[in-house]
């Protein structure tokens, strides 16, 4: 029991709440990027609203909101390499990583999606709750591209786990 | 492809998001009460704060709001058969949930928490943020007990899984 919370104990404490691993896109004036992220869940279906958690440090922070359009490409069980990448873990430079051929557009102002990704949403930016070091992003989801059931990709005890097919 | 997003395409998509299974639980002036919830997540360390999207339809959600008071249940990969009785699924009467010998008190100002429980949270609501139909509860953590890792409960497919050991 602890009483008084510090960062580590958090930390380790959230490592036990599973969580889909998905990459968050953005193209347009302020720039493409994508990143790695666990803390995404569905809101509600009416509107149809996803919010996903982004450190407000980030750079690609203020390119997603100046963009105002994203895709959340939920991960498959056999893209955990690719969550490293978008992690900035494997330090492969951003624009190396568009460069591979595993995306298309999709949106009626494109951004980028996964082709393999078992969901990809395209939405816009349609709220914004700022929370300590994060900002909590608000995605009304516009379009919908389901590509079959992968199984999914699951951040658990700090490290991925394949679940289902 | 679909550009006009219906309820039952979004949620079709949105079984595809594995997600972790918590009873979120409360107790006070409000009364008592617990619902399981897969709509959450962690959402920054400094302060530590997690979020909980809960439907404003539900009678819990003034409960929770009234008392202020919650504590995040994040469920074991045994523990699927309490999801069930805490979604509602099981018609079991909420104080006949609570008069199971599986819980204990904790925080300064007690709320119910699981004992078997992987993790459970104890804090203070911070924050709301009103999304449609749901409102997200943001809940400043003021107390973490770890009991160990019992694997994780995820819900993915709109099914039950066990995560890990």
């Amino acid at each position: 029991m602890t009483i008084t919370v510090t960062r580590d104990e958090f930390r380790n404490a959230m490592a036990h709440l599973a969580a889909a691993v998905s990459i968050l896109t953005t193209d347009g004036p302020g720039g493409r990027c994508g990143i790695t992220l666990s803390a995404v869940c569905s809101v509600t279906d009416s509107p149809p609203t996803v919010l996903a958690c982004v450190n407000r440090s980030s750079a690609m922070h203020d390119v997603f909101i100046n963009n105002g359009r994203v895709a959340l490409n939920v991960l498959g069980g056999d893209q955990a390499e690719l969550a490293r990448h978008f992690s900035g873990a494997t330090n492969v430079a951003m624009d190396e990583r568009f460069a591979w051929d595993i995306w298309e557009s999709a949106g009626h102002v494109p951004v980028p999606v996964l082709r393999d990704a078992p969901v990809t949403l395209t939405g816009t930016l349609s709220g914004r709750t700022p929370m300590g070091s994060h900002s909590v992003l608000f995605v009304r989801v516009e379009e919908i591209h389901v590509r079959g059931d992968a199984g999914g990709l699951v951040y658990h005890n700090r490290d991925f786990h394949r679940l289902g097919s």
